[in-house]
């Protein structure tokens, strides 16, 4: 996983932190079935992910507005694909909604 | 790293993105130092953090208000580990400022 090129904000961020269980069990492929999901969705901007070796996880969804993100929500295939994952894929999650108000960083090769 | 407990929204996420270079050059000892500088700020809230095997990373720490934040950051040792961080820990960073609104999860044995 990698950086998401973003425009200026305001912009709306999902937080999504999870604890992988132990068992796979299909994961890897509903995981990324889910965001390509998201990527075909108005108003997704982009994606960070990264997931430690312990199975800790935190994606960052990044939203042009609440309605985008309402939308992304209310799709049929997420929501079944959510309800999987509630039920089968992780032992905790939190998701956070947050507006990003300010953003600034290093590109590679500059200082 | 695991779930911070956290207040009822809204609080101030801030999300920070970064690619760790290959050669480690003390960044773990660093790390540690800087998340332990930030628990002992006023209105520090929690903080979540994930890094991949292929070094990406991504850290998220919980702020009370902005006020926090700009205390955080104007914070005399931390200015000085992120200075070092620029110039030499990270290959490249993105650091998003962003107010969460709203938050829900799924706790540990509960359906």
């Amino acid at each position: 996983m990698s950086f998401s090129k973003l425009p200026a904000p305001p912009y709306y961020a999902v937080i999504f932190c999870s604890q992988r269980p132990d068992a796979d069990d299909g994961y890897v492929e509903m995981a990324d079935q889910m965001a390509e999901l998201a990527t075909t969705m108005p108003g997704y901007l982009g994606r960070e992910s990264a997931r430690g070796s312990d199975g800790f996880g935190i994606t960052v969804s990044y939203w042009q507005d609440e309605v985008a993100i309402a939308n992304w929500k209310a799709n049929m295939d997420h929501k079944a694909a959510r309800d999987y994952d509630r039920t089968r894929w992780y032992e905790h999650y939190e998701l956070r909604v947050a507006k990003v108000e300010r953003a600034y960083g290093k590109p590679k090769g500059s200082a």
